[in-house]
């Protein structure tokens, strides 16, 4: 208790910004080590009850072709309330267009890698809810799991956001250099704004939606939308990345690349939002006070 | 600017605590506004749309069940295809299991109150995913929506936690009273914490939990999952509250007292967080120091 206390006065940016690197090193990989264990939990829970989901649909649609060459209005509707419901039970979107092959093999969605998307969409609070546990012991991991994660999320998130600062800190002190030398400050201090507002964009938000509308074919637009749903952390879920059309054996790096990136952007954005947030307080708040004074 | 510096010394907890809930008073009326300006440019964008997409979906149904007496193994494929990417589309779920009652009036899911629930969805990266913008327009606005509407909930989250913090300072320190009149100290503040968290679990999750479950005819578990996965913002959207079958022309005050709730969730959670980060962080760091002294 003594000991925390001590290091409260500069704790992260402690001497020449060593502490910083180090301590986000360990974070990360405490953070890889906390996906892979949820992961792992997760798929463990899930697997058997998606297969089951898949197989009864399947078989629903196998007892109605079979049963009746000539399908009535009821049975239909019957057929595809019955597919709804095991659709909403964890069979992918993907698993969903194969249904004609009949003699597909039987996969759960809880691959390796899938089981570690969902653990990230955990802790980072995306959640897209494409796959969601559907078992109660999955559930109640689930919570525990955000329980712990999220803080510790939180935690990498405030660091990495710290060492921005102090990068954020030089580059602005090389701007206001420039500035003072040419004295045109109105003027110039508004293309500095939008010089590194273009930059920030380009660097966190249209040069990753570019590569991945380049592997996943989509249109450029739906990929920025795509990647700003995800880094804002809203995550609807709507559409998805899929299995990288372009990459071949080389996904899981495609995969490790989209999740660095979106980590990146989450921190440039809380950075960004909490610059913004203090901002508008202290503005707010002076606004307030003028007006009690008045 | 001038003022805004004289303002940071201690901002929000200004002259007896006054200034907090004036602010947060004029945060939560701009906060409403704003939804309401979300919301009704979201039911513009999006319901025309989504009628269309319906209106597809019957016309599949009604082609099929009339040219074909006698459905084959093929057009059953190509009809569910068909109707799962207008589902995609913007049709709900509920719609989707009316499908068999053919006479039904044609309704967008952008209702005031949906489209409402959608601009909350946004702004606190809760996104079910649900309901989603499918035009551009609507997406673009969506995007342009989040990024006034994350800074601002920040900000308002933020009073609202100073607040709570301050409430807690003065239940801390009469807890501490209390510890220091008995002198058992280390039994004393474990029997202190476990009361602490249960009285938060049962007053921000268990309680509203249990309104959930009643209103919308859930098993008690699922209400306590879906309510945890909301207020963590996690948002999976595998499962969310219906029109509160048992509330009958009340139905906006049951939606809009679950918002409330849902924001002092939200408040409480982040609070949490950001105090066991903090202690996280402090820990982390000690443990680093010492490794480094030692
Ligand atoms: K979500
Ligand atoms: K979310």
């Amino acid at each position: 208790m003594d000991e925390s206390k001590n290091t409260t006065a500069n704790p992260v940016n402690g001497q020449n910004g060593k502490i910083t690197w180090k301590s986000s090193l360990c974070l990360v990989v405490l953070l890889y080590f906390y996906l892979i264990v949820g992961a792992s939990m997760f798929r463990a829970t899930e697997r058997a009850n998606t297969l089951v989901a898949e197989q009864e649909i399947r078989k629903r649609l196998k007892h109605l072709l079979t049963k009746n060459p000539c399908v009535t209005d009821v049975d239909i509707s019957h057929f595809y309330n019955n597919v709804s419901y095991y659709l909403a039970r964890g069979v992918s979107l993907r698993q969903r267009f194969r249904l004609d092959r009949e003699g597909g093999e039987l996969e759960s969605i809880w691959t390796p890698t899938v089981s570690v998307a969902f653990a990230l969409q955990v802790i980072t609070t995306i959640g897209y809810g494409q796959i969601v546990p559907h078992t109660t012991t999955g559930r109640l991991f689930c919570m525990a799991y955000a329980m712990v994660g999220l803080p510790l999320m939180a935690l990498t998130l405030s660091v990495f956001g710290r060492s921005l600062q102090g990068f954020t800190k030089k580059y602005m002190r090389t701007l206001d250099l420039l500035r003072k030398s040419v004295k045109q400050q109105r003027a110039l201090l508004i293309v500095q704004i939008f010089i590194t507002v273009c930059l920030l964009i380009i660097t966190v938000v249209l040069f990753p939606s570019a590569i991945i509308a380049y592997f996943d074919n989509w249109r450029y637009f739906d990929a920025i939308y795509f990647y700003i749903i995800t880094i804002t952390t809203i995550g609807f879920g709507d559409m998805v990345i899929g299995d990288c059309s372009k990459c071949g054996p080389n996904s899981w790096l495609f995969f490790f690349v989209f999740m660095f990136s979106v980590l990146m952007g989450m921190g440039v954005i809380s950075l960004l939002f909490s610059a913004s947030s203090n901002y508008q307080k202290e503005k707010t708040l002076s606004v307030i006070n003028y007006s009690r004074a008045g």
